[in-house]
């Protein structure tokens, strides 16, 4: 292929255990076919340069002295020489990384959830604007190959969905998690309708509005169970009913039961790991139309395969049952968290010069953020009111 | 074996086409050894003696002619020589049809829901206990070898509940079906919610309450969307969020989700009643505790393998994947309603003369009635006043 491959130079903002996963992701080998390739070029860290190098090394990242690193996020943001920045604080700096990631008119990937509230994030998507940049939230699920064929073929066939359930499930916290993990302080955002719930968030999104229709979608109830013998109230087994309403009769069109918790369904660590890649019996998601229901099996943060249950006589094996068709859209490489960074790369690089910034994606993000407001809400989920401000 | 069998002599009010189940089923040949055998002496019916004689051969009675058919309910039950009488008429009228019964001094199974709400429920019972005799609610699943085995042996070991996932969907509506079946026809008790959420609502109890505590579950959340196109709001897709809570300080134990369709997943009719047999991929009961989960394979009003999937290490595979028990508890013979009717002729012939009146399942019928009530009001599920009455 004669085109030229873009290079697309990313700044990392904290060496989080995520960015862990990104960056090795984002720097898997190429061809020389594809329009985009990434580069690492700055990281900013509160370790030394010492630690920095050892983390590089340990990424895999190529030549990893020279990167250049920076001891202030700040300074990185105003001097570096990059073209995206990834932010993978803990969520309750987002706001305050982002928005200064903006003020310095850079385009930038954020981890999810993007803000602790949805007030933030429309400030940020109205910065982003004004500031002719590029802003995602880095919901890398919505970017896979089995997402989008599910968003692109499937659900203009399997007519009106009225029921999606989506779960997200699985035991971050058992015996060895030390209580001073991440994801038991509260400080750094943790508990699982923000940490995992997203996610499942997410599906329901997927299934209810994956078609943009004039409904309006609110949540009907939540409730949850803390982690037991942690201090702190986090968040464990939290239950949320979304409800799609006609926006004019407010008459109920589809429901979505979203659940997640991280100590059920419980195991030990290592299976854990091994079951993120497993198929499960029963699926996470489930998405009920009145012409077919779609069942991801688990891990529904990575889809790679998707199971149709068309009804209708005419579906029907020879002894009169469903047939299912199954769907493998498996990911091309690695992870595929990439594909959300060539999503955003494309757009930047595709944009014209001084044109109005964008956000990619706000609408989704927008509503699940919301959700997530108006679950906490009922819930009784609280986090620190400076991390809520605007 | 010696041991002498006790025959017991049914009642049938009303020829409906779940007596047509359950007819058969309790009349199926017996070894001389159980305790047990039923007989069918009587039924009352509407209808002509030659439509009653064509009734009892299609449902393979043995001597059809033999059984005394009544054409007044009323006279049946007040000189009738029979032990107990199995009401199966709809369920709006199943207070009137168990009130004349009890105080005609008989033994009552009657269908479930038992009754309409909670308090006719605590009426009969309390009528019953006075008359000296049993009443029991036909909620057959709970006494099937599955769900026994569930309660008196799993459940025990699982540790605590937090999570149960209950759901009883399947496709009574299609295209084929009449506006004007009984499914459909609210004067006759028509709805998801008392025709199928009952089992789902069971099956919630099992796992929150199968133990008996002092915690309180009560419902958290009812919505419901109706079957579209048909008149009289007949509901259809209904989400129960029960929340079971100290009784104490109210906070959260557990939850179940309970839904139920009469049109998801859709299907075409003899896929219906071919699924029923079948497993399907998807458990429609998951009861998640502590140390453990247990799957209940569709469908669930008639389980017969139960499938524990341990937590814990000790429970992990060789390539670390949790190790999945299944346990098979098959039906003996038929489709297992005659479980139900052993369990109510036992208690009617190992009474002391002249004792207080027995209701099995009392507070487990009450309790599942409670909730329908709770859930009605708040999904607006409505029924003429006169059906409610007591």
């Amino acid at each position: 292929m004669a085109t030229k491959q873009t290079i697309c130079r990313w700044a990392a903002l904290s060496l989080s255990s995520i960015a862990g996963v990104f960056v090795p992701d984002i720097l898997l080998p190429r061809d020389a076919s594809e329009a985009i390739k990434h580069e690492l070029v700055a990281v900013s860290t509160t370790g030394t340069d010492e630690r920095a190098q050892s983390w590089l090394t340990e990424q895999k990242v190529p030549d990893p002295e020279t990167i250049k690193v920076y001891h202030d996020w700040k300074t990185m943001l105003a001097e570096g020489d990059f073209d995206i920045v990834y932010i993978s604080t803990p969520h309750p700096l987002h706001y305050e990384h982002t928005m200064a990631a903006l003020k310095a008119k850079r385009n930038v990937l954020v981890e999810k959830p993007a803000t602790m509230n949805a007030v933030q994030f429309k400030v940020l998507s109205d910065l982003a604007r004004k500031q002719g940049v590029v802003l995602m939230e880095a919901m890398w699920t919505r970017y896979l190959p089995a997402t989008r064929y599910l968003q692109e073929v499937l659900l203009p066939k399997i007519g009106e969905v009225r029921r999606v359930y989506a779960d997200f499930s699985f035991p971050i916290v058992s015996d060895d998690l030390s209580h001073s993990s991440r994801f038991l302080d509260k400080g750094a955002g943790a508990g699982s309708l923000l940490d995992q719930g997203v996610y499942a968030l997410t599906w329901a999104d997927l299934g209810l509005n994956g078609i943009p229709s004039k409904a309006l979608t609110k949540v009907a109830h939540a409730s949850t169970m803390n982690v037991p013998g942690v201090a702190g109230e986090v968040d464990d087994i939290t239950t949320v009913v979304l409800s799609k309403q006609n926006s004019e009769t407010a008459v109920q069109e589809a429901v979505a039961i979203v659940t997640t918790s991280m100590t059920l369904p419980g195991s030990s660590k290592p299976a854990f790991y091994q079951r993120l890649q497993a198929n499960k019996s029963a699926p996470s998601v489930r998405i009920e139309g009145t012409k077919a229901s779609i069942a991801v099996p688990f891990p529904p943060i990575r889809p790679q395969e998707l199971r149709v249950q068309w009804y209708g006589a005419e579906h029907l094996d020879k002894d009169g049952i469903e047939t299912e068709e199954v769907i493998k859209k498996p990911v091309e490489r690695g992870w595929g968290i990439w594909y959300q960074a060539d999503v955003i790369a494309e757009k930047v690089f595709s944009r014209q010069a001084g044109a109005e910034g964008e956000v990619i994606g706000y609408e989704e993000s927008l509503r699940v953020l919301g959700w997530m407001d108006a679950a906490r809400a009922q819930a009784g989920i609280r986090y620190s009111e400076e991390s809520e401000r605007v």
